[in-house]
């Protein structure tokens, strides 16, 4: 199973949805009936330039109970042939995670789940377990607080975000699992940090966070591609104005023509 | 703020609300309205026994879109003085965290969340800032999957676990924080590791996962006793059968008398 293939994908980003009432834009309400209309109007026009949408659950959970119903209308009306991700950093022991597996893969749709692996391999096996399903972990997030504990030296050498990738690869494979790796992160522009060439990356951290697409792809892109970027507020709060659809969709075109120049750049498509 | 008053409080213990739809008694229907009946049942007959509840959202969220009013409708029957641990193992970047602090103190109305540090402390913030509500964050977990990054041995000493632990008590204090530790862990058991005499803990790992309330005791209550003792399932199957609710009393009121002696002998009540 792979997201990349170079004969039909000219671009391969991700559109993030994270839906925030207080950001629409003045003339949507920000119910769940606005957030609803809201977010079927960017992802309308702005599914010719990525490849992927990524909901993130904090938003529509924030919405109260009628949130759930909202998030999966949002799912039912995304396109078929894009990738779904359920932006949801789930982890919690082996019965617990069937159960949001269930949730996430087979109640909502997604096609993918990002999980948060500090409970060990065993918190993804139910998710990795699911043959046409991908399982995203966190590795090395783009936020200030990723120095915290994902960077601590181990005893045993190497970095802590470096051995969880290690052995998540150990208990599954590049078809069905991939890692979040920020985007904006200073070693990775400057090639200091080995990125895996045989796995999948799930890059956040552009647009608002101001990550470099050319350094990541400069220093993360393997035979396959190997990078998904995502982009959120940057494309949905293009305008706060009656026409952030047609802003949302310029924002996301500027992005698929720099993803498809790294691309040629790098021989990865015609 | 305390939910440990030892003038009143006679137990400390947890009932885990993890509701599986294979598990129900074969009278009741495994759908959103078997569950929310089902919960209700053991609520109300387990409440004289404990001092909190914990529904696990993973379980709601497995019943699909209306999972989510099953969880508010379950949460506002409890009574008003138990302690509410949405156990949800959030965990994400400053804005999103935010947006699950709103879900789950706000909209569901819970006095405490179970948080996964592994995106650093920041990604706490947003719910330590609430000043009436518990952060709970996963330090050392009761899983198999707990040795793979929670006991790794850091090049600067101690092991992540214990280093999770320190960081995120810099940012808070007692009174909004408190770690998961699980409670059949031998080192703990052995009183091989030291516990935090100056925070509680929210110990999983009995009924079904065998731990031992009294190992947990000598090594883990401090003055203010410290331990909030979950069991979920062996209270809530403790029967198939049409007597489920008054099985589920008798095993709560089991564990109720042993925490009640353990912190008799402990000098923590009279």
């Amino acid at each position: 199973m792979s997201f990349f293939n170079p004969s039909s994908v000219k671009n391969l980003s991700c559109v993030g949805l994270d839906p925030d009432p207080n950001r629409l834009p003045a003339h949507i309400t920000g119910d769940p009936e606005g957030v609803l209309l809201f977010l079927k109007e960017v992802i309308q026009s702005t599914s010719a330039y990525c490849v992927a949408y990524k909901p993130n659950f904090a938003f529509f959970e924030a919405l109260g109970p009628e949130g759930a119903q909202v998030l999966l209308e949002t799912i039912r009306f995304i396109p078929d042939d894009q990738l779904i991700i359920g932006d949801a950093k789930r982890g919690d022991i082996g019965n617990t995670a069937k159960a949001y597996a269930t949730a996430v893969f087979e109640q909502m749709g997604c096609d993918a789940i990002t999980v948060s692996p500090y409970m060990g391999v065993e918190s993804l096996s139910p998710f990795l377990a699911y043959p046409d399903k991908w399982t995203i972990s966190l590795a090395l997030t783009s936020n200030p607080g990723s120095n915290d504990f994902q960077r601590l030296p181990l005893s045993q050498g190497g970095f802590l975000w470096e051995y969880v990738m290690e052995s998540c690869m150990s208990a599954s494979d590049a078809d069905h699992l991939m890692f979040v790796v920020g985007g904006h992160i200073p070693m990775i522009s400057a090639g200091s940090v080995k990125l895996p060439q045989n796995i999948s990356l799930l890059v956040p951290g552009f647009g608002a966070q101001n990550g470099s697409l050319k350094a990541v792809a400069d220093h993360g892109f393997n035979s396959k591609c190997g990078i998904l970027a995502n982009v959120s507020r940057a494309i949905l709060y293009a305008s706060p104005e009656i026409d952030f659809a047609e802003k949302a969709a310029e924002v996301a075109h500027e992005y698929q023509l720099e993803m498809k120049e790294l691309l040629q750049s790098h021989n990865l498509i015609l």
